[in-house]
């Protein structure tokens, strides 16, 4: 039994582990893919490198769809797999169930994640209901879709969205579309009880700061779950633990099966 | 559009920002405790300092039901919330669904997680079907009430015991006792098929090293999930993105409700 | 085959075994216990006595989240534990899914229910889809979590509240409260298709005649639950039919495990 | 607070009130009817009384698919709707989700339940994983399909049968048959799990020995439940604090509609 | 590989198999029968015959609620039995998942379906979410429950009616009755997301006209299904590739089940 | 109401109405798509045509795994989109929840449905439990997860397999591997209680002959689903039905997105 007089003891780490980390921006667009690294300098720890990576042509240069999510799950698979050798682990910055992920489970023996699934296993950690906010009124479906499929939907407020056509948002100006973003959040929260808002994409610093205004984060009245950051933060917490992707169950390569039947390209 | 010739881009890490966390025991045998500070040495990053806390009298030695669980969070909360604000970070190291995780969030403001739901979070991120292994024959239905609570029963292979009554457990020798459990692992990864495989107990370095040699981890066919460590790492995970607990839906702190109505004691 | 025409053939009971019920409440306020056992006294049946026990100091003076459950729970069952044997069924009086309950599974012969469980099936079995009316707006996601762990989510029409905060439910005149609450009711019925309403809390009386009024119980429109006293009947039902808590499953006693490894206290 | 050296405070029950229960046998096989009425006689209490019912010709002599529910539940309804009124509640006597309960629900005033809900139920407060003896192969599909319906497949350790055919069943000498049987409820506990076993027919005195002599009840081991006795008990209960159906649902009556378009017949 | 400068290679049907389907009212009015026969003459192949039956006296004239269900069930069945031998499948046409449905599965050889299950099938390979519209008001918890039943409530964007009691259908004009539908559809489609409308009773063409002009249907925004039309086409589809009803489970007849018994009656 | 002593009114159908179905093996192996092509011949209507497609290089030669199924799917969704308008309706010929299907729906205006929902569907409506024999081992946890996300896992008697590797699967004599699935067949129905088993890859007539005498389909114990046959023959009744796949929600088209932010390749 514990002498609660004694001073507590303590292990304090020392690991210098170098960890490096592709962030796979599946879609072409590389101003998308500089923001994201531009918002994970000032909390990066020491020794852990990210290196941007965006997907190559022809992917899309938006994922708005499921095709869009086809398409450029193929051409960043093929970029990725020769080069993955170099990095521990694997982040597939879109906010969704993206099939780049399991595809990449498949071939890499480091861990992949999606930004989608790291900012929701936060949310319930940090909350009791989580929320996302979306841009485009149609992945409001798919993202309750994946929730579902993920086993969340138990602690799910729902998604709200700005209601925008793809169209509108490319015309409105921005600070009109982060005005319908923040209320949103707000809906969330006020009327919907979520505690936790996972922003519903990847790469927008200044859409967490002002979701965070709306929803008096401040007070830790509800907290804004940015997937991309914390996808990050979780993947170092991996690979400090020395993981890699199970690969007896669901995530087996299929390299020995290609060669088997004689297809020697990807 | 990414021009692929160019080099990739990349951030480096260099926040030093110091990151204090308390590992609760919630069971009285200090041992334990100090087992999981020494199983942590190895993979802690720097700036981050691990205190481990063992709960005091009259919390039970070892904490194998409900009642237990009841009684460790009783103590643990007294006890833990006047030394609270020194700590960013608090891990329940109990592997259940342990009522104390609840009980602090409501209180303390850092994040509070346990070694359950951490270990469980790890095997989603990491493979297809995950698996517990338990000593005791009665924690298997714990478990999987925890699992199907969490959602996650649609990627659960089930659980796995070595069958002995917790009489036999104190009574058998160690060696026959984690060979029955790298039995139950094995069974739960050729058998019921899965490919992550957490360790229902906390500070058993040797149990997870037995795991890992039966279930082949050195060639990744499965992985052996430590809920202690990993729970330790993601818990950095959020601190480094400025997380707390959010306070405005079911985990309100019930303070201002004590006052209210005169409770002056807790 | 019957012959319709013969008059049917009946039993009448004449059983007058005594069946003693302890009537637990798990916060320290005893003006609620006596309550509760006022509000039985013209529905229970003979050589069936209910009495009440008020958890003791340092149980909190009323339950509001996860700490207080704790807290309670540990104080109740050192307390209840050892006048246990006199009793042959027990009621958790707390509207939640209070870990008092499974605790004291454990370790009690007798059947142990909660008022919210008792409430939930009753509901299930008088109509098609329930509604909680609460006090507190937290609590509605206390209640959601619960009957989602019960499995009865399908037939549940919502949680609905007065939005109330606890400091404003210790202000507001009584009256003012139950308005709130019968239009918290009213809401379930006409808005969300509720048939059968669960009183989100113990001993309120008033309440209930209130709910009653506004639903239409009298045209049989809804049906207004009061777990308290479906909790003591159903327990009776229980104990006629000799039923005792099932111990070789999750509900084993951990007394031997104590024992095995000194553990000398509770 | 509570001062616990004050003696308890006590209510005992003086209430006279006549309850009558209609058993309502939705099968055609009076001896059946009787057997459940006599296994009544030990424990139903003073002033409650249970007639029998067995549902008159066409109805079938036995209830093994959803065929002879159907018509069971259409003879059995227009046979009880006339006599109705002179009872309280009514047990719908076939362990399933016979139609008979929820078209009584509709034009009955008092509550109607079914054996098969009243054992799960009472399974969900006496343990933790609940199982399902029958004497036929096919009704363990049926009773599985019932389960979920009732969303409690997370609880459920399963249904085990004789797997014996139905012309099996006729032939074999009783005692072979309740070997089977107690065969089944052994595997439910020892193999699967349960600490709750309810047996799937109704008005099997000799079964429900046979299985608690197999499963270890007298030590509490797994309780086995008799979803006669049980609904009898329940529908006490119900009728005790004064409730009925609820008609403002899904189980309103469809007499008016039936004027409204001239159906002048039943 | 393929060489897509080839033609692709093409297979043109030529089976002139006579499949003749039984069309089954549940309730007495035949006009509305002889609607859905008129409904489908356009869509029907050659060699494909429907021919309609409206349940015989003493079935009600209208399904309204769950005794409807049944007494229709007993009705239709014991009339459709001993003439199903001329047919190779038969539809039950009640928007519900009525009784009648397993109980021809059980006798009958041929494929047995609902027109809502092959409405929510349909719903499910056509759009993301699926809505039903319905008349009266109490319906809604009926659907609901089939819904969840069927395992599709993921899928469900809910139901709407025109909440209207069963005697302001009868009285009010079947233009403001259906002004009212086409309300609740488009509430459905813009409110609560559905892309996909089934129309929740059985042979009213100029209903499912008026919800696809509301819904935008010429422009593919939603699709307006007709159970009874898919109804017939997925049982020709299940027909012409020599389906029938699986006996070896929950489906088996129980013919010789009653004549083991000495049951010579239905 | 009906006299039943009139003759039942029938109508005839007389549509020839050219219905063309693009049959889309995302595989480039052209001999499967011929073979499914062949397997069709003797069980299509007239008037209808199906089309084989064999997916261009660079998909893969097999789909074993996520990365086969997003390389086939780019590869299938470009060479199929430009042809479409010649089609009314696409069948996906991969059992799996394969991503073509969804990315299909969002650009094309017919139904498009894969043969794993088709067999699903139709598994449901002939029986009470289904079950999948596969091939390869790993493939069980894909059709697991499918299932899952259909909602359909309360209706899943499991999947089997041969448990051969994928190298022994083309190392091995032919015969010795339909003997093992046929194996697997028969553990679904005597084992696992499947009544309806679905065959897990396209085109093998034989196996579905093979496992059609292990289950006894000729008495109708179980039934064998080919989801080819019965995929096309359910997209013939859709297209008859005049449905096309809803734009509204899910799956609305990006052609407008990518023109708005100058995306001119797909």
């Amino acid at each position: 039994m514990s002498d609660s007089s004694l001073p507590l003891t303590s292990v304090t780490g020392s690991s210098t582990r170098a960890i490096n980390i592709l962030l796979i921006n599946p879609n072409g667009t590389s101003s998308m893919t500089d923001a994201c690294l531009r918002s994970l300098e000032k909390t990066l720890p020491p020794y852990c490198t990210v290196t941007g990576f965006t997907s190559p042509h022809p992917t899309p240069s938006a994922i708005e769809g499921h095709l869009d999510g086809v398409l450029s799950a193929a051409a960043a698979s093929r970029a990725v797999i020769p080069i993955a050798a170099k990095y521990d682990a694997f982040l597939v910055a879109c906010f969704s169930a993206h099939p780049l992920i399991n595809a990449l489970r498949e071939e890499l023996s480091g861990p992949v994640i999606g930004i989608m699934e790291a900012a929701l296993y936060s949310a319930r950690m940090l909350g009791g209901r989580l929320g996302i906010v979306a841009t485009a009124r149609r992945s409001k479906f798919m993202h309750e879709d994946a929730i579902r499929y993920y086993g969340l939907e138990g602690f799910s407020a729902g998604c709200e969205s700005t209601n925008l056509g793809v169209l509108d948002l490319e015309r409105l100006p921005q600070d009109k579309v982060l005005g319908l973003v923040s209320d949103a959040a707000r809906r969330l929260v006020e009327e919907k009880g979520a505690d936790c808002i996972a922003l519903g994409c990847a790469g927008m610093t200044e859409m967490k700061i002002r979701c965070e205004e709306t929803v008096d984060s401040k007070n830790a009245t509800a907290q804004v779950i940015d997937g991309v950051a914390m996808g990050v933060q979780i993947l170092i917490a991996l690979v400090r633990e020395g993981h890699v992707t199970a690969k007896g169950g669901i995530f087996g390569s299929s390299e020995a099966g290609r060669k088997a039947r004689g297809q020697d390209w990807l």
